[in-house]
């Protein structure tokens, strides 16, 4: 089989279309993020994305329908008022070996750039290793006019991070996407790195909106959010009971976030 | 040499044929049951299935004669009055990466939709890791039709199980099935998990015996169903010895287990 | 590259050649019979193969002198009386991953076969895990009839040993010489596994120079199992002594062991 | 994507070039040496290798911008008067598995042959377990003639040293290289293994340059060599007051050490 078969659903024309990248992650913030802006905006299903880079894997519904494991690219139409409809890549994976990242990336790349994608906006977290209250959106950019255009909109260049550079498909789409002529940036919300995180999904969230001038009712995010918050309460609050020589089992309420996101 | 290699040993026409797979998995139900059902119809060989993606690795039969790992397919002409042959996968190996998963499915699909197949069953363990006195049949499909069909003949669709999905042979060939056209249903049986399960087996194959409108006699598989019984069991007496002070040595009898199947 | 490239050195005819094959592996039995064969036969080098499937590494001489690691295919041309040629495969590594040990496996048996081989022996050692005085040498076949033919010349064929089958390219020198109408036999000398074994290579030579019906002088081979029985002494003794307080280094002098062969 | 893709900047007719190879590896002895001879010559950009068989990850730098890890090429047009000019490889990592290895090396060579490049030079460190006060350079070639050049400009070829061959970059430039024709060199130093060692780049770099006919000035090299002798000096310090009972941060004084190179 094709490393990489993209298959269309339908044929689009595209005005000047900007590439937004999110896909499971550190905190899953970047999957969040283009999940929750393609439901709010109800972009459509453009193209679906197997590999033999992803997981021998299947996911069944909970009405026992069986799905192929994927990416997908969702489009949204613009108003005519505003200057780019948007590509949206999502999924369940990123590549899971190296080669299957780089090929991966390119043939999106690619199939973006025939569309006449330019601009690449990839989303992702950025683990601190400690609870963030108020997360900052650190940004990394492929030139300096983007840089100065991104702290316009509150982003953060820190000199030191990300001291090692970026790992995974947020780097690379912009990396390679160099190599398609293609202008970027890279947002990471501040996360822990210890669960998934809508609140820094919504902070990456929020400036992506300012960037691209879209207005986004961020209400279920944020009820997303307090429920993390009410769950990591719990297990702090059963963390300490059994500290203190009570009976409990943390690890398995621990396991409930894991299905949030 | 070829990724792939599919060596035909016939050209047969098949009316409307359903592809079953049964290969190596948890339990090794999907194998008992899809090698029993072969060699219950006397299924004839058709076709010899290598692969670098298989270990590079030859098996010595008792008389000392050296075999290359495979899958084979086989072919069962229907009497007239049934509406579908059968073609049955069966082998010593999964593919042995991600890659190679993909890999060899695809290329079985794209034979076997040569034959006219357009349904698929697949059929597995499920490991719910403590003893299963009466197995269940767990299912998953491709279509809500297929659901809708499948609990008629009792087979259990769970909200949570399997819960992350299906990984490995028969969740694939349903997931890439879907892109050849095909419908299909995975059939789990429920099993330990802890060593090969005959009686998890014969569940399967019951409700598969009824959806194929096939009759078949289980003498044999209830006889290598009791032979696992009788060596669990005597492993069992053995531990229990073992840990009253006796000499023993359990894993030896354990390794009994891994003849079986 | 190529995957695998086989540089020939000289074009040559040969007569109804048989491929003989010992790569390392247990007990370097195989290898240290087959090199000890093309050392005695003075036979020429015909073809080295490289492949990225072996290590990227390169061997320095005692002079400095560097050489890309590789397989090597000597030739011998019998005299006039005898009915076979001979293609001596050896080298430094085995393929690193089981698609490399297809992929070069593959690519010189079809060299091979334009060569005119139609008949395969393999070189091997089976481990034991207990020391051998007396290394019997037992054999696996891809016919009956090699299997009869064997026996006459001592090759001892049990029904359950090699139990799960050959791992590597002994095994896969038959099992895809079948698919190239190939005949052919393993010939695998016991050996403790513990430590290279010029002893368990000599039995297996024997075997081979008797179906070959050439005279071999094992003055050299038998001298090389002396020094590894005279180092197996001195670390046993100095085991000994070690278990009885003396300051020793058991396992520097075991580091010696390595080196032959 | 192709396996590796190399990005050239310009057209360029080099005189009788001579390839340096220096990427990353023990001691980051051969990436120093290299990128310093790079450095001092000012030699200009030719070509960019960016490959799958790199890991999926970019740089970020201080101010903010992104770029996708990569080898490079630089060439050196040298006086009227020398007779070579120069190539130099230097990047960011050798490819991540052997695969890798094999392929990035022979596109490097293959772009290299084709300017006419028939002499390597692999610049390396050898790690010798132990603090080494004064480097020496040891030496392996593809020809006896290059091994007595070498040993004239002091470089030692050691009986032992390196035993089981080069493995990684360095060793395979000279093995593949072979196959395109070209002679060449090793040049190891001598290192401890446990941190980057400008000391040793120096070392090899003063023979290269006495073999290249090119005045450099160490200055730079030292200073470096000197800020690393100072923080091994910390830490040995800090880890003395630790092993006295002080409460000190050994590890993140160590990590340090990372940085510089």
């Amino acid at each position: 089989m094709e490393d990489v078969l993209i298959r269309a659903l339908e044929k689009v024309e595209l005005r000047d279309p900007i590439l937004i990248e999110g896909l499971p992650g550190v905190g899953n913030v970047g999957k969040l993020a283009a999940d929750y802006l393609r439901d709010h905006l109800h972009a459509k299903p453009l193209a679906t994305i197997y590999s033999k880079f992803f997981p021998p894997q299947v996911y069944v519904s909970e009405t026992g329908i069986i799905r192929l494991v994927s990416n997908e690219l969702a489009y949204w139409k613009a108003p005519a008022s505003a200057a780019h409809d948007l590509l949206i890549l999502g999924g369940d994976f990123q590549g899971i070996s190296p080669e299957g990242q780089y090929e991966i990336t390119e043939r999106v790349l690619d199939f973006s750039a025939k569309l006449g994608v330019r601009e690449v906006y990839t989303l992702a977290g950025f683990a601190q290793g400690r609870v963030i209250e108020e997360p900052r959106v650190l940004g990394a950019a492929t030139v300096p006019a983007k840089v100065e255009a991104m702290k316009k909109f509150g982003v953060h260049f820190s000199r030191n991070d990300p001291g090692g550079g970026l790992i995974g498909a947020s780097g690379l789409f912009l990396g390679l996407g160099r190599l398609f002529g293609m202008e970027g940036v890279c947002l990471m919300g501040e996360t822990s790195g210890y669960f998934v995180d809508p609140r820094s999904a919504e902070a990456v969230l929020k400036v992506l909106a300012r960037v691209l001038r879209i207005e986004i009712d961020f209400t279920a995010l944020e009820a997303k959010a307090k429920e993390i918050d009410r769950i990591a309460q719990k297990i702090h609050e059963a963390e300490q009971r059994s500290a203190e020589g009570t009976s409990v089992s943390p690890s398995a309420s621990r396991d409930d976030l894991g299905y949030i996101g």
